[in-house]
């Protein structure tokens, strides 16, 4: 079984190929190698929990962008689904999952976002902002899609440690079937979008918002690498 | 009992005695008299409902946009209720309304939007995207105020018939409980924007918007007035 | 010669066909018509000039919007180049065009935008908001394209009326060779983003929005004949 | 003579205060410094200027996104006139200026974003769009205003070198009264927005803004002390 099974998107399968070094970048981070061995500092785990709090109230801004760009009803279902799901579903599983690090919800509230947390959001948001609802998708997709090919390969690669690794967890979180669905829908919006709105005059610039947007995602995990002394 | 006491906003008070022959003449339209008497002709209220529904659709799109300038998570919260309200409840409840005037969704998802539900709409999302989020609830207050007035103003007004008047179900759910709540939260939300977002500076430019916003309403009511031949 | 031969545009000639009735609708409204023949009371003409006057203030914003929109630098300068164009040339040409109506530019500023003026232009910018640079002018063209198609037909109609006709510089502006060039180049300008950011998948939805933007025209141009009395 | 007297604007003196921090960090940075001393390695100020490059593009945009926002004719021009300066006047001194450099504008316009670049960029297109016209100011101003600051002081700073120091020119542009004249409308242009749409309740909001921006400038800094290998 390969990852195109996994989530067998044309569109995402053209952009990730077009993109393999920096996608091979992102995917097999240093930061996501170590959650798999288990070698993570736990400073940077819990650095990296406290910006993704604060990166999915922005993503929830990304979805209710994607409401009012949609051009049919069924479109802001679609996106009024993904912004109650961000905001209500993923923020609860991420609190709860956070307590269990020493987190709570105020103390992530009251951190400043770092530069690479603005970095990716405001990209996503503006280029959605300035394009249609397929370049926001795009700009989306590396984040949903690829935490779901995250966690499909941590959960079955074999340097993956199991026994009292603390990040297990966040791996079967996402490598879940939950999270799994979750992007397959996501693979067959960009492609259902394609269809609509697209045309094979766009590809280059897809290309290009989705290579910066995987960019942004190495740099957010680069962030996680580096916590704030003391 | 005056109106102030059922919507005893600040801001709005402000803005409504500023654009007071604006307001009456919505308020007060030829439309809305005719549906307090039961005069109206119904082919000019099945029109009214057909682009209501059209209307609905923009409307929640403006709620949207408002997740999407929210600079907190409560405002964001706050947008998305009343995304999910317009979306869910009140598009279902005019649904199940218009069925009983003979009007299927599918037909009114295919009429074509006329100018002046056009016009209403995208001002309010233009004026809300130029502007901030209280420039955006400005504009999409002279609908929800207005409704509510316009439907406690009719339920007390002797000249209202009620013994065969088919509008009385519209009355009623405009001068019910419900739809007053969600008047008073909409007034006591604008209050607290203009707390954290405005100043004495931007009254002028708020009543602009909320007089253009009121013209834009009487037009849509002039619109009822005229079905279409046939 | 046909019209196709002045504004050879492929995406134009085929969105024209698409909505032929709106189109006629449009470019032989009674409006267009009463001007060639010089009928048109001079009071609708006065009113039209004012709010065509507040209409160019609101498409600066349009081509300001392209120019936030513009994915290139050369997108960028194209947009630029349309504002000054619109708000210094045009915008002047407009002025002094209105002093031999008597109207002032201070008379006009301080005119209440009507309706019908609103309506086209924020649809125009809530369109391309919401959308992509393409469907922005698109919703644009039927204005650019529109009066360089209602200039070239009054100028060889036979019955146009030149002796005396106190619309004859109007015409002869719209039917000039800056004015046609201008047209010609959005036509261009249209093909070029079809191909960079379309697809035949977004046909329909660019008919819909070229159909809308020409319905609110139409509703201009009705404006046109109602002054406001006094 | 104190940088106040050179920018005398109320609210940039306010909003620098409330993050002095921060404030110190950017205009006084490692990267600032070492310009002054013209220790700066070559291969650093390179790195800089040709995603200097990048940024103005993106600088232009925030000032099309300005016109877009103004609600009067006047700020509509401040807006015009912005964009052309920045598109046309410094884009092509920055041309000049890194030619002698070594670097081709052909050379530029290739160069991949850096995250450092898009963050910044990205950020301020961003908040301007969710926010209004002094928020989009605000977040320019750490840019404009802080430049004519670190300009002023390594001129006036005595460990600045001038005898062999190549980055003199720079230092001299910044310092120069056409920046300072530039910076000084820009200090006035917020304290003129914040009487019109600003008020107390926004101040603290608008010490966010000012903040992150400054930080995002501070994040530019750092990139420029990491050139790519090679």
């Amino acid at each position: 079984m390969t990852h195109n099974d996994l989530l067998p998107g044309e569109l995402f399968t053209r952009l990730r190929s077009a993109c393999h070094e920096d996608w091979a970048a992102y995917t097999r981070h240093t930061f996501v190698r170590q959650i798999g061995t288990g070698e993570l500092p736990q400073a940077c785990f819990r650095h990296y929990l406290g910006q993704d709090y604060l990166f999915l109230i922005q993503f929830a801004r990304a979805f209710a962008l994607a409401a009012y760009k949609a051009d049919t009803v069924p479109d802001m279902r679609h996106a009024m689904r993904g912004m109650t799901t961000v905001l209500d579903t993923e923020t609860r599983v991420h609190i709860s999952f956070c307590a269990g690090w020493g987190l709570s919800e105020p103390e992530m509230a009251a951190l400043p976002e770092h530069p690479a947390t603005m970095a990716y959001t405001r990209y996503v948001l503006e280029r959605g902002m300035a394009g249609d609802l397929l370049d926001l998708h795009v700009a989306l997709s590396p984040c949903i899609l690829g935490y779901a090919e995250i966690g499909a390969w941590l959960a079955a690669d074999p340097d993956t440690k199991r026994d009292g690794n603390p990040y297990l967890p966040w791996i079967e979180m996402y490598a879940g079937d939950e999270f799994r669905e979750v992007a397959r829908e996501e693979a067959a919006y960009i492609d259902d979008l394609m269809a609509r709105r697209g045309g094979e005059g766009r590809f280059q610039d897809l290309v290009k918002t989705f290579r910066q947007a995987t960019q942004l995602e190495i740099a957010f995990w680069d962030m996680g690498l580096h916590p704030p002394a003391g």
